[in-house]
């Protein structure tokens, strides 16, 4: 039952998370299922010791023949009734009348529900150490770059000046502010299913409660206040929680994939080259990040659209989640992995940062001048002498700081500032205040 | 300015949440920013106090003329600009150096995003009212209904017996939940936008953190770590937790619409009629709501694939949110408003409900034989029997626990448990047990 | 390189097209191309005829790494860097000089667009044998049912009659105009990519084009008029059409599900079991249908959210189809495959379909009553009458065509009519006519 | 009645759009259906021949209130069963005896998805016009710039020359074939809806075919096969296409941004300001264009998932349909009015072009260079004696053309076409070829 990625999915997944979700984990997770129900129900004498005992020392994983549980998945719905008939049979070759026992009282949801919960847990493991790398490595790119100079960009046109330090940290922060909601819905998610039939556990009549405590002790999952077969908002929550976060990865992809173009080249990370063109330098990790938050949002939407389930049990949404929770968890740690590599291994060119900035010829702070002139000036008075410096700089190649100097009217009312016009750490406001507020916010919050 | 729901949208939205997002209401919005903004800037000297004082007093939504703005944003691609030159042109009539003053180092995002919040704030209030009275019925229907037996169903089958009390709880459950969820997500969300060109403040030189703060305060709005022009995750969770909402709020009346099919009947909203049929009784509540539930997901999705916003400001990500924002928001009001009214109004048919039970002939106890017979015969001579009696309940129309009662061999091995077989009280497991949970865990949380 | 479909997917492919966008299918296809490359440019000069021979001799997807791929794929973006590598190094042990020529003037999205064609074509094929199942398997039944008579349901409440061959015929009207649309948008997709670095194939010089004719009929594609890089229209196309197909697909299988509720009873699929329940059959076909039909509109969401890809080969767009085409392909196919099997089994039981008919105790024919009385009447009398005899056929249990009968006034007026008035067959207007032209349509379109 | 673009959604409709989906517009094609219906049932004596003559003169979309019927659309699930009451009051003060056959024989879905059909073949002129505009537009540019060199840039990183020309001739030929399946769509959408309460136009007896071929010749509208309450897949189609033609239009808005970039400064659409910073130029038509690409995909997943409609009439899928198709095709058509603006508008500086070309010191002539070399080294010795010369030009800042030539053995091997290695006119391939292809293939499409 070894697992291997597909090369159709190469990009959309990692080896860690096709793992998690793999045959192999999958079965391993019905099959605890199955032993620590038949364990918590022999305590509880909801049946008989012996049998609970056979049952548990039975059970396995090994030579499960998963194309026949394929098949029978396709015939009933679920893989869980054609494993539960396997399983049972792994018992009866050893006693039969514990066979008897295997899968009592519980529904096959209840053992698709929680083993998909067990593989979540799991999952969250492997997102947590990438989560980790990315935000590290934010931190202390943000701290080196506190100072580096560089333009500030909105819709895609040259703005006013800014740090990296500071872009960093609203990378950070969003990421952070992001896996707080993941992590926490990852925890509302993680919590036993176990109803039976009707979402009553009638067939261990009173015994369901303390059954159902004993189970969720023994898989370490907390017990939630009722079964919620047909109720799927805490999953749901998840899968969203998983597109914001990768939302949020895909931001600051699409960010360093624009600070690389060559024409800007602020930033570069690894990257990985062409098959034809030998000077190719591809920001190919930022293309799985992409990737994954173009995929994303249609995975919620689907997830969403299918919480319509009938009833006690639905007839398709259920079906229907698996597949989308596995592709939203693998490409969400496909995302991450990608931009962990891109992060840690991002040069930064300050230089160039600066000579961007430069290339503007001063006028990224028009905006600056407009302050400086229009409380003597009026608005009025203070946009057409901008305008006109703008033009006469663009015209003259000649830095607009330079170009609004020659107004005399100018200089009687701005005097010394005007020395530092064009001069963009005079106009970085509270760039390092945000940045540090950022840093610090993002911390306290994972901390919690 | 007066706003009216159009046809088009009629079963999309509600009267006050279409006020909500009115022009009226998003430009007192967007005036309120602008007035606080420059009283809080005239508080820290950072505009002249006279100034300040001009522009409160002056500022007003009034006159001002939508179609003009509309055209504006079609060129900018934000009604902002064409708004900030209207409102200037105010204060220019009254006190032409004042008139300098306004929009002082603000950017056009921090009014949209800013004014969105204060629509959003006031979005909430109403859907409050609506929640309450969907949880408040729901609860009262629980507790009516707590002994009211009735088919669960899974996949559209009739699977055991459970009550309709333990149904309307675990809508209550689910209801609760993501309510939970939406009410934080709308808290953490509406918080003051406030960054300047590039997200620095820089225009306020050393002033910005004080202005934001008190802008915040006189906008009654939390001031966040930094600005987040291009960082949307905060909306991103909210629409989110809209759409996971939806779905609860779906699934109800997916029931509902379920349980009120004629051949059922076992309860009924009031619905409307139709206008070739005059016997007809539409789930027409249900329908309003499935509807809405339809629309969420993909106005998430969309909202996610927004996120990816260039640098300090996107170009076209963010031109995407306002309107998916506010169709999220009135759709999911649509949806609770019709389901509060489904619910308020709903009947339940007690005695169908247990007709019903009866009439699938006893066969839903089958899983009972089951329980009573295996563990003295073994699975397999269990099964045996079991289905043998389905078969012949089915043949002869004889319930199934009557059909099992001839066999001997079950006589002997049930004894007493025999004539409670057919009984849906005796096999109701712990529906009490967890209703009563699930109407304690959506109560405490919600009063969290 | 053996394949199997995944637990997780099971309800969610078939094995044959599992077998489709497998590895072995990939590389395959991908082979197919580059040997096609080197033949074609061996016919046209491009490349040394020795070399063409020696590298069409020589390519072989056997023995490829698949892992090596995987992992070189994220590093670069695609596995096609690696496995060119691969190739060229199979070559190099035969004849080094040859090995130069491998991929010649192609770029890695040339591969990886055609070999994705490739298995798109091979895709429709499997398609097709299982929707010719289920038209066929409609006809037939629409055929067998012309004149049985049901219940038309709007808003899932009792309509009017109709008979079951009319509603079989709107399903397979709705398959087949969906197939018609499905079937051209693979014809339109199935189209040669080759284009070199540029889109230009420049380093063909002047022969690209002679050399792209050659290779399109090397492998029996259509050439299209200019290679498509970062043009998805057609493959997005595809993939909306797999949409709206499943779409169709699903409200069958909606239908049938609502259909096969026990308190219905009017059709049933062979369906599967239950783990817990030995009395149950679950219509496990339609749940796999269904499953799709949530699944399918999130792929075409992300699919069409991926199509704004950058300048002449896009950073994340197309990194992210490959997963989504596959994954809509194979849900389509798992959905056909589950509803051929539900159609081709689909027990009818036309005797309950009459019973729940007369169940409804003529209510049904409210609307033949108002449309013989206001004629004569006026609407307003007409719909009093109509009204009071609804009531008292509630009240007494008497079927409303006996209760509006006791009407002296109706007498007088509708005569002769009101021996009918309780018989669906006087009251099935065109559906007949309509059955037969649906049929047609339907069966034409395909043909052309 | 008048309409008024709402503020909040003026950078997502146009003002011809929205008039096409204002209440005015819909009630009017409503009224237009049943005065239709009336002619045409009167035409076959189905109706009294005066009943049909007075109800046409009579009906009228004026003096309705809108306000009433939205009311009755929350109540009842749409705006029809309120609407119908409202006409027959129009006709009863006229002739109570005519106002009993009004609406005869139609149920509330036939005027609901007729008129919205008849809404749309409205809206279909409106982006017809704009679409000729940007396809007119994007071919003179692509005439203009046949040899205006430029960078192909793959990955946002240069690859190799291409032309301007090549590039608009892309861009013209993805929005055309996207555009003749949207016309396509439109047109098999376009057809009469009118089947009655159960489809079957049982109260018009054996008339009903002949009705409704003639109320469809009334009202312009194909008549299709059979009416298809319940059957989605043309409108799906359709607003499938519109997904599609988007996407298209939102790659040229993407790349149209990219390029204006001021790094980069090849191109610009005339664009707006900022309401803070006097420098800036935006791409505000761009953004336009991207905001609508960003919502297209979630309507488009909507409308799909809305696809599963129950029996006869769905509950909730149909209700969910109107405001996705209005916002659908609104979307739409202010992406296709933003992008003819863009590309009318667009200034294109060739010399940048050629200069960015430049700045890349021949890198991406390396390919070339590989070409060159290969055959007569081998590729080993090929590449390592450019990797070599890519070195030596980073390094020096000397062209990479340049940096080669310096090495004998190339000189030796290449020749004269050394003096040609750094002109791109010498690199284009096949471009030319292509770029004629491309417009011609489009402008025959559209023949069609």
């Amino acid at each position: 039952m070894a697992t291997r990625v597909r090369l159709i999915d190469s990009t959309s997944t990692t080896a860690a998370l096709d793992e998690v979700f793999s045959d192999a984990t999958l079965l391993g997770a019905m099959v605890r299922f199955e032993t620590a129900l038949a364990r918590a129900e022999a305590e509880h004498r909801v049946i008989p010791q012996d049998a609970g005992r056979t049952i548990a020392a039975t059970l396995t994983a090994n030579g499960l023949d998963p194309a026949a549980l394929t098949a029978g998945a396709r015939r009933s719905g679920t893989i869980v009734i054609p494993l539960v008939d396997a399983l049972a049979e792994q018992v009866r070759r050893v006693d039969a009348s514990a066979a008897t026992f295997v899968h009592w009282g519980a529904t096959s949801q209840d053992v698709a529900d929680t083993a998909l919960v067990l593989c979540l847990v799991e999952a969250r493991r492997v997102l947590d150490t990438d989560h980790g790398r990315v935000t590290a490595a934010l931190e202390r790119l943000s701290h080196e770059h506190a100072s580096t100079m560089m333009l500030a960009r909105t819709l895609l046109q040259p703005a006013a000046p800014t740090t990296f330090g500071l872009k960093a940290a609203g990378w950070f922060g969003a990421v952070s502010r992001s896996d707080l909601q993941l992590r926490a819905s990852f925890e509302l998610a993680s919590v036993l299913q176990f109803g039976g039939a009707a979402g009553t556990l009638a067939a261990l009549r009173d015994d369901g409660p303390k059954v159902a405590a004993t189970l969720a002790r023994e898989l370490a999952l907390p017990l939630p206040e009722a079964p919620w077969h047909s109720h799927r908002d805490r999953l749901a929550a998840l899968v969203c929680a998983c597109g914001v976060y990768v939302g949020s990865l895909g931001k600051v992809a699409r960010d360093i994939s624009l600070l690389m173009q060559y024409e800007i080249g602020e930033a570069a990370e690894r990257g990985g080259g062409s098959s034809s063109m030998p000077h190719k330098r591809n920001p190919s990790g930022c293309a799985i990040v992409l990737a994954a938050a173009n995929r994303l949002p249609g995975l919620v939407s689907s997830f969403l659209s299918a919480m319509l389930q009938e009833h006690e049990r639905g007839v398709g949404g259920w079906h229907a989640e698996a597949a989308i929770i596995s592709d939203a968890v693998k490409t969400t740690g496909s995302a991450l992995a990608a931009l962990a590599d891109v992060i840690e291994g991002l040069t930064v060119d300050a230089d160039r940062m600066l000579a961007n900035l430069r290339e503007t010829k001063g006028t990224v702070y028009a905006e600056r001048a407009m302050t400086l002139l229009a409380p003597a000036l009026g608005k009025k008075r203070a946009s057409e002498i901008v305008a006109e410096a703008l033009r006469r700089s663009a015209a003259s190649g000649k830095p607009f700081q330079d170009a609004i100097a020659e107004n005399s009217e100018v200089s009687g009312v701005v005097g010394a500032a005007l020395t530092t016009l064009g001069d963009p750490r005079a106009y970085l406001g509270a760039a390092e205040y945000f940045r540090t507020r950022l840093l610090t916010a993002g911390v306290a919050s994972t901390d919690d």
